[in-house]
Parts: C-alpha cells; sequence; structure tokens
C-alpha cells in the first residue's frame, strides 16, 4: 500500500539520521537534511526524543528553522524558542506568514515577545498587531493580512496591468477583494473571472458579491463549517465597519479541523492535542498522573458503594466475580450513546430541539440491549453458578444498567455544556462513574434484597 | 459566542421546519426550505428522524435534491436512493461532479448502478467509468476529470484568449495542467502566473515543474498528507505511464481529513462513522450489540479470572471492595499511552525505527505513576482496613499493572498493525482486557499468597 510506503520512507529516514547523528557524522546528517522540504523535517523532528531533536535543529540554517518552525506543534516549538535569544528569534520567524508569527509569538514570554516586536520593520509590526488583537481561535487571530485590493469601478483591463506590475500573488490566492474608497468590502472577484471575461468589463459586473465576508470575532469553528459548507479557498475578514482588515486561507482552516480533531481523540484521554509524543519521561508522567488521580477519585466512588455491601459478598463470594460484567456493559453501552452525542453536538446536529427525541431513542435502545443482554448474562450466571435466583439478579441488574447508561450518555454532556464543561474532556469518565455505582449498586442492592 | 449562534441558527431553523411539517403546511416548509442552501438543507436532514425527514425530502425538487445528495452521510443518502427508481437515481445526480456520482453510485445495487450508467450519455459515462476503475479511497477514486490542459509550446497569451472563449472554470481551478501530445502530464500552469507573467512568455517557461503528480493509486490518507505539507489547492492525477487522468482538489481532501477523524473517534466506541445518529432504534440497537457481545467475552474472561480465587474473596471479602480500583487504573493508564501511540502511529510518527525507544519511555512512565500511585491506594487500602499487609498487596498489584498497562499500550496496536488489524477500532477492547486480567490476576494472586 502507497501509505505504508511513505510511512516507511519517514521511519528509513529517521533511521538514517538517528545513524548519522550517533556517529557524529554532522555533514552528512545536514546532506540528508537537504533533500527534504521543511515540513518533512519537522515531521522528523516530531518523531524524535528530545536530544536527537536539538542536535539536528541545530544544523538547520535560520531561515531554514524559521520555515521548519511553523509546522511544529506547540509543545516542541515551544522547546526551542525557550532556548533562543529575543533577536535571534526575531531573525528566524522574519520570512513567515502573520499569522504564523502571531501564532509563535503568542507563545514567548511577555518580555521576549515586546522585544521581538520592537525589533520588526514598522509595517510588519502593524499588520502584526492588526491579528495578535483577535484572540487566537476567531476568524481575526487566523488571518492573514496579504489581501490583493481593486476598486469595483475599473475594469479588469487595468486590474490585469496591476497585477502584471506586481508579480507574485500570495499563496493561495483564488481572488482578488473588492473594497470602495473607505476600504469597505464590497465583493470577490476570483482570478478565474478575471481570466475569462471581457478585458473591458468592470470590476463591478465580474464580480461575485453573493460570498460573504466573514466577521473578525467569528469562532474557528464556525469559520472552518463556512468553508466546508461553501468549498472556499479563501474568504475575506471584515471588522464590524464592513472594513476589510484581511483573508483566511484553506491551510488554516483545515489546521482548525485536524487541531479540532486531535483535541476530541486525544482528550477523552485526558491528554492534550499539543502533547509532544516523544517528550521526557518526567514532564509526560507528571501530566498523566493529574488525570490518573481523578479517576482514582471517581474508582474510590464506586469501591465505598462495594464496601456497603461487604457483607452480602462475604456471604455470597460469586457476586465478586459477577458484578465487573455489569458495571463493563453498562460502561460500553453508555459510551457508545456518549460519543455520538458528543459527536451529534459538536456538529450542531443535537441541541433543544431534539435533545428529547435523542433522550428517548437511545433510552429505547438502552432498553432493547439491555433486555437482549440481560438474558444472556442471567443465562450465563445461573448455568455458571447453578442459581435462578442469582441468575435474575443478574439480569435484572443489567437491564437497569443499560438503560442507566443510555440516559447518562445523552443527558452528562448537554449538562456539561450549558455548564461551559467540555463534554469531550470530561464526559467519558463521568459516564463510568455513573455505570459504575449504578451497576454496583444495582447488583449488590438486588442480591442483598433477594438472595440473602 | 458565535459558534453557539450558528449551532442555535439550525436549531432554530430545525424547529421553524419540525412545527411545519407536524402542522401539515407544506407550503410553508417550502418556503424556509428556499431560504437555505444544498449544504444546510443537508444539515437539517441529517439532524431528523426517519419519518419528518422523508417528509421535508420530498418537498425538494429533482435539482436540488441532486445538490443535497452530495452532503449527506453515506447511510442517509443510503435511505433515499433506495426508495427511487433507477432513472430517477440518474435524474437527480445528473448535475453532481464526477467523484460524487462515482460515490453515489458505489452504494446503489448492481442492477440499478448499470441501468443508471447506460442512462448517462457517453462522454459522462466513459469519465465516470474511469473513476470507478479505481477504489474509492485512493487518488484515482478521489479525483474529477474537469482538467483544463494546455500545451507547453503555446504562449500565455493564447491560453488567455482560450480561457476567454471557454467562460466558466471548473470549481476550485487554481492552476491549469500542461500535457505533452500523448497526454503526458509535464507541470502546472498556475493561474497566478497566467496573470503575472508577460503575454508573450511560452507556457514551457511560466509554467512549475516542482509539483509532483498524483499515480492514481495513492492511498487516499497520503493523498491528504501531501496536501497538507506542500498547502495544495488542487493537484493532477496521472496513471503509471503518466498520462493525466484527471485533478483532486482540497474540498475532497478536506472530507478524507475529516472521514478519518470520524473513523478515529467513533470505532474507539465501536462504531460506524457512517452510522446516521437519528438511525431507527431497531437498526442502531442491532448494530450495537455486536459490540456490546464482544465486551461481554472479555469481561467473562476477567470474571474467569476472579472465579479462581473465590474461596480467597470469601475470606477476605474486602478485596471485592477494591479490586475494581486497580482495574480501573490500569485501565485509564494503558488507554493514555494506547491513545499516543495508535496516533503516533497514523501520523507514520512511531515506527520501527523508534518504537523500542517508546516502549522504554512509556514504560517508564508507567512505572512512575506506578510507584506514585501505590503509595496512594496502598496508604488508601491500609487506613481504610487498618491492614498494612492488604495496604502492601495493593500497592504491589498497582505498579504490576500500570507498568503492564503501558507495555500494553505500546506493544498491542503495533502488533495489531502489524496483523492488518484496525487498531483504532480494537486497540481499546483489547487493552482493557489485558489490564483487567492483569490487574484481577495480580491483587487476588498477591492477595492469595501473601494475606491467606
Amino acid at each position: 500500500m502507497p501509505e505504508s510506503i511513505e510511512k516507511q520512507d519517514l521511519q528509513l529516514q529517521l533511521q538514517a539520521v538517528h545513524e548519522a547523528l550517533d556517529s557524529g557524522a554532522a555533514n552528512h546528517a545536514r546532506q540528508l537534511l537537504a533533500g527534504l522540504d521543511s515540513s518533512e523535517v519537522a515531521h522528523l523532528l516530531e518523531s524524535m526524543p528530545g536530544k536527537p531533536r536539538k542536535v539536528l535543529w541545530e544544523l538547520l540554517s535560520e531561515d531554514f528553522q524559521g520555515d521548519v518552525l511553523q509546522y511544529l506543534g506547540d509543545e516542541v516549538r515551544q522547546s526551542f524558542l525557550s532556548r533562543m535569544q529575543p533577536d535571534e528569534v526575531a531573525a528566524v520567524i522574519e520570512g513567515l506568514e502573520t499569522d504564523d508569527i502571531a501564532d509563535i509569538l503568542q507563545e514567548l514570554p511577555d518580555q521576549v515577545f515586546q522585544q521581538v516586536l520592537l525589533s520588526m520593520d514598522e509595517q510588519n509590526r502593524q499588520r502584526l498587531q492588526t491579528v495578535l488583537s483577535f484572540p487566537e481561535d476567531t476568524a481575526g487571530g487566523l488571518m492573514n493580512t496579504d489581501t490583493i485590493t481593486v476598486r469595483p469601478d475599473v475594469t479588469l483591463e487595468v486590474v490585469l496591468r496591476y497585477l502584471r506590475l506586481r508579480g507574485e500573488l500570495p499563496e493561495a490566492t483564488d481572488s482578488l477583494f473588492v473594497v470602495d474608497s473607505s476600504d469597505r468590502f464590497v465583493g470577490v472577484l476570483p482570478l478565474a473571472n478575471v481570466l475569462t471575461r471581457h478585458q473591458d468589463d468592470l470590476v463591478r459586473s465580474a464580480m461575485r458579491d453573493d460570498i460573504e465576508a466573514i466577521p473578525a470575532d467569528t469562532d474557528a469553528q464556525e469559520v472552518a463549517t463556512l468553508f466546508e459548507r461553501r468549498d472556499l479557498i479563501s474568504a475575506a475578514v471584515i471588522d464590524d465597519e464592513d472594513r476589510l482588515l484581511g483573508r483566511i486561507t484553506i491551510d488554516d482552516v483545515v489546521d482548525v479541523i485536524r487541531d479540532e480533531a486531535e483535541h476530541s481523540l486525544l482528550s477523552s484521554a485526558g491528554l492534550d492535542e499539543d502533547e509532544d509524543t516523544f517528550a521526557p519521561v518526567g514532564s509526560s508522567a507528571r501530566r498523566r498522573a493529574l488525570w490518573l488521580g481523578v479517576n482514582l477519585l471517581t474508582a474510590l466512588m464506586a469501591s465505598a458503594v462495594i464496601k456497603i455491601f461487604e457483607p452480602t459478598i462475604q456471604a455470597v463470594a460469586g457476586l465478586a466475580v459477577l458484578m465487573p460484567i455489569i458495571a463493563s456493559m453498562g460502561g460500553i453501552a453508555g459510551s457508545q450513546t456518549l460519543t455520538l452525542v458528543v459527536r451529534g453536538m459538536a456538529l450542531g446536529r443535537i441541541g433543544d430541539s431534539n435533545a428529547r427525541w435523542m433522550l428517548g431513542k437511545e433510552m429505547a435502545v438502552g432498553a432493547l440491549n439491555g433486555l437482549l443482554w440481560a438474558l444472556v448474562v442471567g443465562g450465563v450466571a445461573a448455568f455458571w453458578y447453578d442459581d435462578y435466583a442469582l441468575g435474575g439478579v443478574m439480569a435484572m441488574a443489567m437491564l437497569i444498567n443499560l438503560s442507566i447508561a443510555a440516559a447518562a450518555g445523552v443527558l452528562l454532556p448537554i449538562a456539561m455544556e450549558k455548564a461551559n464543561i467540555d463534554p469531550a474532556l470530561a464526559g467519558s469518565m463521568a459516564l463510568t462513574t455513573v455505570t459504575d455505582v449504578v451497576g454496583f449498586f444495582s447488583f449488590l442492592g438486588l442480591a442483598t434484597l433477594l438472595l440473602i
């Protein structure tokens, strides 16, 4: 498969670079790097532990370091920048796009930040300050200021002449923006229209006014939704008086989508999406300890429930054998519902208008599967222990726990969102707490009532 | 926050449409829909249960149905298409892009598929057959055939005249492709270069030959990586003799990235990424039952381990209270490692060259956290039961389980990938099986040896 070939390529490159570094053949390593582009070098750096990573970084020229920086994750980037002087940082990031510079600067200590800002020329500083005046996760924070603007009342011939005079266009330029004399956004002039329309046509008649500009305070997620819905390549960003501030390009949007996906995936395990896979043992252990501590508290709650029924277990030790099954099935069924609901909420599909329908549906699914697995599990228990009463208790507890699991899978994330808690982060642990507590309580409680 | 406003908008639209449908006001519902574009209507349809969804669908005109179809998830789309006649399907999908038509056709029964194909005109059928000859998840399956080609030895003036004659360009056209007389790919001519270079320049001198074309059998994932690394908007797709077959555009790549992210997220809960959130209770229950059944088997394995030690539990019922803590902490620690490793492998960061390093690191993290939580948990147990020996057993079992969890978190996904099992799907369940079995066995085994 081509994919594995590509992955193998990286692994072979890694191996070669590691060997070169291990044998101290810096020149050979430099040669290996010369054949790669900056995103590939970033990938190599992300794939190595701290020591060789540092050596490799030092082998790169200043310009190349800047190019590589924009492709690195926050944590790895931070580790390089924190060892550099302000003027070095300024020199390294000089050639980058405004939004990437803004991203990088925001991670630096305030003092370094100010010094880097001072060492830039006036125009770049102003551009940067515009971008920096918006939060990182808004349209304003995502934008670049490299827009090309034209007036509505000139002809396409004039536009063409202007573009030829200008030479190079910024990356991912699929359209020019049309602004009036006070810099207010009027419309979008696709390059395709410049090429295919009559040269005598006015910009006004060749432009499209059906593509809206994005207000600078729009949330990054919503920007991504807009780009996906309208299949945009680039879009204008405006202030609250419709003045053009900059533009967002699809590559920045792809980053937003990637980051969001990483967040959903990693936060359910209590991990940060910027976490460096190859971070040192100490810092990794410290960060993960916190999540284990939270989990311990929830596990102690479940244990406290079991403790109530210690005499029952003493009387019927088989209960201890069977009780993890109830808890485990509840956890799995609940997390299926939770995963669907959290995703549905993130996509805007589940909200006030259909939350009740969703609850009804999931509880019906939970009850159906509860019935099915109650029969199976009750049968297994009755057979294993040759005890029909025990089988009955097992079946009832299973039905109860799968129903509660379904309800919790819908209600917990909805309640969390209302309370401004990220359900992708806290949902899964809260859910298993519910299914453990309910599972143990119903199973051991019923056993105490009916078997003792 | 703007994001929640957008989500609220959808919820308000949903509410309005639901009310219109409930009161039988079809005309009013039609009016509501007229103000929306096709991606928004698709979003509404995805956000409703089967009955109102069907009513809403019937309100759409044939052309609009086609537009909406391309934005729907596989399962929802399938539910509409399966109720249509072949000629209706053909009429509805007529105006779509080739790759979208190919996607839709592949979901249809073979007979319908053939009939739809026959009802198309010759040119469209041929284009479609080119795309259909490649698997859906390769560059060939993703591509469109709407390329615009130019020869290397004409001037830009000729290109400009040709484009004006042609009129409209296909969506997301940021460049033309340069081919020789036998249709072999030679290079890429960015629209920006057509605009900014001298009209007398030859295409050959204005084109870029540093942007590679993508072989048709390249895996979709790798196509996405290429687009991201090189910040591409579109790319040429070629056969194994370098002949131009079509082009891939960034919007298709964004879909690949989204699908992959959804897959990672949903498959760990045993869910399919195409699953309809609002599917009927019966089919949802049936699909999820399978995953619960697999889980039951693993839970029974854990129970079988506990059963070995039933006499021990009879003697010391407190063991039953404490044992879920060991299993739970192992599961959480292991899933942190597993999540990082599965993601690292998907990104190509973890492979043969550094798997051993990763194992060492994670085992060190596991041992460190094992020591920390062994002390805490051992202390809690000793205090709770006023029994130092029990505390010691608890601490030892915790240390063992967190170390094994770390090793399993690294080794399981690596072994699964070698065996061609998707670690995103099976990893999490396999891991908790290991941590449950090891946790119960080490805790109860040590207790049997040391406490009885």
